[in-house]
């Protein structure tokens, strides 16, 4: 099954080109604040299932060129993301760690955007804004202590990501974390409709040009390792959102570029990149290459 | 006025030595899920107020000793944290940076808890955990690239918070993330009770020890800076928290241990240090030592 969610807070069900509206089917509350009604659905799914599944083959689809799809869990307790989790991105990167040395970061929710909605570019001169392509989970179950082999139980659906970032040397967590870098979609793939996600490829185009290309298969720690790592931590609840990491091959977005993400059995989205005017910070202001941070 | 959670999601207005239950009376329903009815409490509390005047002066109150106090909003929309913001502690420890050339990191909102909940250590051989004492600010009016000259119409209120991390060079936000490495409290002061949050003296004890006495006027970033640019990255929601950042004196929290900080004009609030069984990962089974991170 793949669910969406669009336009004023809606909820849909994808068949086909179309979308099914079945918000009041499951007596949600479209536009009620904050915007929850994601993150119950996933949690009550095998109580709503048969709803969704009955809406879905018997409304009438509105074709999806005619809505704006919207991320679909906008207010997530967290978003979870594990940094250098494919070789080949270490070492473009030239970096000295790996994700299953060093554990995950986090991005906030307000930087979630949809597959309907640009990508933001700050006023930052002198910075590049990379595009990172990744594989996101959705969680379902909620947990602690989850043991890896317990993982699948855990796991409700998966959809692509798009980790955007200022280059540079400041905290990593505060240069990916303007609104819009973080667009999830088009919609959220049931975990029963993708199978295996160690085995699926993973492109991403900026125009025409193919810049990533990857397959699951090479994550450095893989996804039953981040549901233990993450939940030996943190309590996961229903909604919570992992990025798995991006491969090798990450570069700049800019102004009027369209950046296309295509995942396997999963979707494929593509975000258009605008330059904004606002996001002037004084952290970005001062030279690019301040000394390495030591953390503590 | 001072707003609390307490026992099982409810809310209510401390008075002296009594807490008064104003879930009811707000129309809030404690226990829904995810529990985000002090949001919506901070959000309309320009309307609800009056309510809870009336409540309060008018309601019987329960000794606050029959009550467990839980952290004010468990489902924020982001915990922002500033790191080296206060010149001492960036020199205990030789951090090449601040605040005001770095930017911010994130706490997940599960690792908030409660001044009526304790700090559970993780099983995690051979690292320290250390306090940290910070003034959190609690947000009211969201909104996005707010200029300095206007924090205080976006400040709702203030309170206690713990930064609890373990000691390491592995993702700062990864060792900070575990579940009651957040304890905020002992509820939220209103910011009209504050006054000028740019004079309040701060320490916290460990037992009897007195380890971190400091004053807010020793901001690197000062309270309008930290709002000024947090929300020039991310739009700011109602309910969102911003650690402020710690003095120095930060040192190890161990099992049987009491941590109490008190914040001038805002509150104080004791939590217990127990040791805890979970929380292992392959992470902190490596060496205390590894390679200094450099960030990308």
């Amino acid at each position: 099954m793949r669910i969406a969610r669009f336009d004023d807070d809606r909820i849909g069900v994808v068949v086909g080109e179309g979308i099914v509206d079945v918000t009041d089917a499951l007596e949600l509350s479209a536009g009620e604040w904050p915007p929850v009604g994601m993150n119950r659905l996933i949690r009550d799914f095998a109580l709503v299932r048969p709803v969704l599944t009955q809406a879905s083959t018997q409304g009438l689809g509105r074709p999806l060129s005619e809505v704006t799809l919207r991320t679909p869990v906008p207010w997530p307790n967290k978003v979870i993301a594990f940094p250098v989790n494919y070789h080949d991105h270490g070492r473009e990167m030239q970096a000295q760690y790996r994700a299953d040395v060093q554990g995950f970061f986090l991005k906030p929710p307000s930087s979630l955007s949809g597959a309907g909605e640009p990508v933001v570019l700050p006023a930052v001169p002198g910075r590049e804004v990379h595009h990172e392509s990744e594989l996101a989970i959705i969680i379902g179950a909620g947990g602690r202590d989850i043991p890896r082999a317990d993982w699948q139980a855990h796991v409700f659906g998966y959809a692509c990501l798009l980790d955007m970032v200022v280059r540079g040397r400041e905290e990593r967590v505060f240069r990916k974390a303007y609104d819009t870098f973080c667009p999830v979609g088009p919609w959220i793939t049931t975990a029963d409709e993708v199978g295996d996600p160690a085995q699926l490829g993973m492109r991403l185009w900026v125009g025409d040009e193919l810049r990533q290309h990857a397959n699951t298969r090479d994550l450095v720690l893989d996804i039953p390792g981040m549901v233990e790592m993450a939940s030996a931590v943190m309590t996961l609840h229903p909604g919570d959102i992992i990025a798995t990491g991006t491969p090798a091959g990450v570069g700049p977005g800019t102004d009027g570029d369209t950046i296309r993400i295509n995942i396997e059995r999963v979707g494929e989205m593509s975000v258009d990149v605008v330059q904004g005017t606002n996001g002037h910070t004084e952290v970005f202001a001062r030279p690019y290459d301040p000394p390495i941070v030591k953390q503590h």
